[in-house]
């Protein structure tokens, strides 16, 4: 099939917002192309604007909003101006497809779109913009392939608008099931599935999606390195080992509220005070570990400025290489919060509102991926980080072959409007990924 | 002139939601009514509903919502069954008048029905309400007045929208100009001018009102006392001193957002810590000092569960007896507070949002009141207490000779939905106000 038969260009057969399934079946568009597409810079400068809120500079794409029906249109018109089948699956994530799917031991990379609150440009757009930049360099090298290749963008990874991260996988690899995703509830009330609704999706089509998974023969996600490691060795490119266990905790501290300026200290029962007691002693247990453990997000009530609170409401959010040192951390910042909470008269709950193990991604793969970046050598020549963060890439590496490329974050900070790569290692980045994909579908 | 001569019993001249001034030459109503008014209890129960939020039981009575605007239809209402002339000056407070305001030396009682956020029954409610029986009261004793009296409901006393306390009182009197209450804007993004003229107010009609303030000999208002002085000594009724020295200060905590997973301590600017090291140092000042200073209010960006913050912003409500205290207190906790600041990394900007100088009430009017109480007798019958909380009594001080009267509070608790007095201590109040009135305006 030529690609001026697919009909205009277009190579959508499920249009953005219908959350239908595609089988099987779908024509393999050619690997050449009659005209040029968008390249890298042009594609990060279309999505540049896209849920960007001027007053931080940072982004505001939370899943089912108009931001991310933006970045989802973006992603359907990459798949169409480079004539690949674009599709959204019961889960609605978007796959834009080379060849057939059905064929089986496809090789898939990509990241997600959407952002945390004020987030960075590169968190997850890096990984999807370079997934489409290392395809048009393939053709370009005039690469002959021999396995399908797609490119997803996973939906609602970053869990920013209803508290769960990779809702989007997690639903397509069973890790999260159809009921407890319907009750997911964002901030202003609105549920998962409402949410979904008002996008145009089917909640009801939710659910496991092992013959979509089961295609896949390798998965391989790039993404900008949330840390220093790669910066303090010299490294442009890293590959990833694992993933640490991490977990998110919330604690309900609640006491009575009153009046700031009459009621006694000593008639008060304060849970602002357990809160900052337990906000210092996360800090330091996770110091005394070597692990990470912050209170990023609170709510309090009623949040007057002079009324003492009724409730504090703390998420921890805590990671460590190791399954025993987590556990650490996390019951011994319980322990204290609930002798500073006893002490003050305050009542505490504690919830784990979620948790991932610890992720070893396959080795084979990653040991693959070392030796094509090494230029066919049996050394290393980049180097294996763990990461502290959680993607879909981890929860995808329970049923389909996984593995993680790191791109330099000189800065290491990410999930903030300060995030950064610079152009020349986003453009190595580009090109380690499209020899990779080289390497896995075209032998 | 016979209330039937008022027109079907409306007082009304001036409608709730017109904001304009009605000026001197208001007929004076007759002091005998045709019709018995509500009484407490069915008072209580009228308002009892408005603005009650389930979740919590507490009220949400902000200033200038739905929920204000029902509590100010109950007031209109209120005055036109007792035949009192209603009107609402130019900064939307309410009044209802018994005789000629214009005639000069008028008594004047009454209290606030907005609410903080989830607050409690009483704080305001329960002095409007008080005033309307004690006016009752006193016309089934046949009272004869020589002097007008009135009922006032001041808008905005709690603050809760805009973030300023008494914002209907201090523009009356002066201490808060229209430019600077037009610029006070809500967590909501709306203005208070638009605010106001959602609800059919003009805000550029806002301003100094000496005329209407200087029309009043005495300003007695009565309040549930906010916390456990008179339990503690036994007494049913109070009599305030003076108002502690109090304030507002606004904390910025400005760090660098970051991912919460892959961010190594050593690397973050973590606001979140120096607040926390804050709070604690603010309430370790307090006690030291005999003061109280509270963390109650927060707001954090991004708000995400696994991100650093890049900004924790807390505001401070301290209070003391006296100015010298105050200074020490909070001075101090600055200080911790820039030193923790610096120690993280963080910027930090104070800003004092609102500081109110310590009140003394007039003290002819406070013996007059205990001289009322207590039968006649010199001696002093009844309680005389500092109180930490500000009140429009205390912003009226600075002209109009003003005293207050508090009902006991039998856990101390305000601000709170477990705010409370006995229906007898009430009854109590009302008969101890209607007391004062007689013995003001009656003589």
């Amino acid at each position: 099939m030529r690609p001026e038969e697919l009909g205009g260009g277009s190579g959508s057969v499920v249009g953005g917002g219908s959350g239908s399934v595609v089988g099987g079946g779908i024509p393999a568009p050619s690997t050449e192309l009659t005209t040029t597409p968008p390249d890298f810079p042009t594609m990060w400068r279309e999505l540049r604007p896209v849920g960007r809120y001027s007053g931080t500079g940072g982004y505001r794409r939370f899943a089912w909003t108009g931001a991310d029906a933006e970045c989802r249109a973006w992603f359907a018109e990459q798949a169409r101006r480079r004539g690949l089948v674009h599709e959204v699956d019961r889960n609605g994530n978007q796959w834009a497809w080379l060849g057939d799917p059905a064929q089986g031991d496809a090789v898939v990379t990509g990241s997600h779109l959407d952002s945390v609150p004020d987030g960075g440009a590169f968190d997850g757009p890096l990984g999807v913009v370079s997934a489409f930049a290392a395809l048009d360099e393939l053709r370009a090298r005039g690469a002959r392939f021999t396995k399908p290749v797609g490119i997803v963008n996973f939906g609602d990874e970053e869990g920013a608008r209803f508290g769960l991260a990779c809702v989007g996988s997690r639903l397509s690899a069973g890790q999260l099931t159809a009921a407890q995703a319907h009750r997911l509830t964002g901030a202003d009330g609105v549920t998962l599935p409402r949410a979904m609704e008002a996008a145009g999706y089917d909640p009801d089509a939710i659910g496991p999606d092992p013959e979509r998974l089961g295609r896949i023969g390798a998965f391989v996600e790039l993404h900008v390195e949330q840390g220093r490691a790669l910066d303090l060795t010299g490294d442009r490119l890293g590959v990833a080992s694992a993933i640490w266990p991490h977990g998110r905790w919330r604690f309900d501290f609640r006491g009575e509220a009153n009046h700031a300026g009459t009621t006694r200290l000593a008639d008060r029962r304060d849970p602002m005070l357990s809160y900052a007691e337990t906000v210092l002693a996360a800090r330091q247990r996770a110091r005394l570990a070597g692990a990470v453990a912050t209170f990023g997000k609170i709510s309090v009530e009623p949040n007057g400025v002079n009324a003492v609170p009724s409730l504090v409401r703390g998420w921890l959010d805590s990671r460590a290489a190791d399954q025993a040192t987590l556990d650490t951390v996390v019951t011994g910042v319980e322990e204290a919060a609930r002798a500073y909470a006893e002490a003050h008269g305050v009542r505490l709950d504690v919830v784990r509102e979620s948790f991932t193990p610890v992720v070893e991604f396959d080795h084979a793969l990653r040991d693959e991926l070392a030796r094509i970046l090494g230029g066919g050598t049996a050394e290393l020549t980049v180097p294996v980080l763990g990461t502290g963060a959680g993607h879909d890439a981890g929860i995808l590496s329970g049923t389909v072959p996984t593995a993680m490329l790191f791109v330099r974050n000189p800065t290491g900070v990410s999930h903030s409007p300060a995030e950064y790569a610079t152009e020349d290692d986003c453009v190595a980045g580009v090109t380690a990924l499209a020899d990779v994909l080289e390497g896995l579908a075209c032998r």
